[in-house]
């Protein structure tokens, strides 16, 4: 039983085109880094650390606490833990930066604990975790980012994450324009109802989806790779979506959506260079729109939630 | 160029769980075979064969009739033709009747030609003819009668029929219980309008389906073939069906879902030998309701439409 730990817990893409709250997967290097040790005394103490200025340190609000205390829960122990984060996502980026802190959380302490859970154990915790941030529960990102890959949330009730052997080389090239989309005005927006012919529309890609990926088949990724239900809501609350979409299919990408529910946009290519490509044209067009944004180039993360040292 | 030529087109399961308008699979043995050969006059001639009592001989709405003629046009040939079909799958069972018609006219017709299509784009003459007797054309067991296997008809504009690789041995028993349910009917009972959880869900099982197949993950194959969508509404048609899928699913069963629209019933097993214990919890549940039936057992059609001679 080691008694510190630094561990790495990667950003993650979820609802990736037509999988809204089923689709996930994860990006290597951007990600919460995440040092952990147990204590003598009861009690989480939580330390913000780099970018994490005015989250909550109540391990009550603080998704890395809830995520933390769900688990020691069931495992029946009032163990004492001391955690501080580092991020290197904006919260609020559609990157799934509170999911990344809840999966480090858990993994985190699973380590610490000498591994009574499995990874996919782990979900469910850190799905509680990010549902103190969120209307309810949602385990699309911190399912990939604790499993790495791509990752389905088949259920929720019983939970079911699958994790979806990709047989491809794929680069994501991703935008983040700094302007602030609150997941829950992005939730609100969306219609309760959809008509039965949009569903049979939405479900076809997905099945095309997981048919390319586990197929190697770039062609078939590229037609799947459609949303037509969502991405035209969410996209109303990013600036230049459309314009960036275009530039990205144009400069290569095999497809272009919206990250989790934004404002951050992905494309996905097949090869680094045309992801520097569609780099060049997401930049081009937020510096006309003079807006201040990161770019993020990325392989498929195959590790999800790891230990540093 | 061959002027007489024998057709076996194989019957076929649509929507198969959660696939609604989407996912088909094609049956051995039972299915249409068709007698074609070219002849000197213009015209379609129609005779039908054996189990075709009823049917309309008029190419004008003959399923196998319209789809010939989409076919003709398309090539833009008067060529005249004449088909005998001979059907071992009772129309209005849920097997794709119609469509195993339709895709065997247009296999046929372009075997005598000299194969100017691929079978892939036969898939929109037979959709066509499809079209002739139901409310909007399908694809969903056209697809499969004419690719064999298991199928996903992505879109339908454009028209994208995708053949998913199968990695696991499949046995499916069907039960043909002889009470009419019209495809009309079974359509005009389904809500136009779904709510957005539903479709989560819906593509949530989508995705594990097709992971399944390709994967060969039977666990998951059983745990995704949920359809809390449609299977609900249409099985009200269905004297006895909860009962006959309660046995099923006791007897080894993976699955068991209703067959297109109904009212035949089919369960998935991993081997034969359950496929028998399900053939037997059907037999004795449709004795029970005094009701006349069919049972099949077949494995996986692997082929699609075929020359027999």
């Amino acid at each position: 039983m080691s008694e510190h730990i630094t561990i790495f817990a990667p950003a993650t893409i979820a609802n990736v085109g037509p999988g809204f709250d089923v689709f996930g997967l994860a990006l290597n290097d951007i990600g919460d880094t995440i040092e952990m040790s147990l204590k003598d005394e009861k009690g989480i103490t939580i330390i913000n650390g780099t970018g994490c200025e005015g989250l909550p340190t109540n391990p009550e609000t603080n998704v890395a606490g809830v995520a933390l205390k769900a688990m020691l829960q069931d495992l029946g122990t009032d163990q004492g833990i001391t955690i501080q984060i580092h991020k290197n996502i904006t919260p609020g980026s559609g990157l799934g930066s509170s999911a990344s802190s809840a999966a480090g959380a858990v993994f985190g302490l699973n380590c610490l604990l000498g591994s009574p859970y499995s990874k996919n154990e782990l979900v469910q915790f850190a799905m509680e975790g990010e549902g103190a941030v969120s209307f309810s529960p949602h385990a699309d990102n911190v399912a990939p980012s604790l499993l790495g890959g791509f990752t389905v949330v088949r259920s929720y009730d019983p939970l079911d994450v699958i994790s979806i052997p990709v047989n491809m080389q794929l680069w994501f090239t991703v935008v983040h324009p700094q302007i602030e989309v609150k997941t829950s005005d992005s939730k609100r927006m969306l219609k309760r109802e959809i008509s039965l012919k949009q569903g049979i529309r939405q479900w076809g890609n997905v099945a095309g989806v997981i048919a390319a990926l586990m197929g190697g088949d770039y062609d078939l990724l590229g037609r799947s790779m459609h949303d037509p239900l969502i991405e035209p809501i969410r996209s109303m609350l990013i600036p230049g979506f459309d314009e960036a979409k275009q530039s990205a299919l144009k400069a290569g990408a095999l497809a272009c959506s919206i990250s989790g529910s934004g404002p951050s946009i992905f494309a996905i290519t097949a090869s680094e260079r045309d992801a520097r490509s569609v780099s060049e044209s997401f930049s081009k067009i937020y510096k006309r729109y003079n807006i201040d944004h990161h770019i993020y180039i990325s392989g498929l993360n195959s590790e999800g939630t790891s230990i540093v040292e």
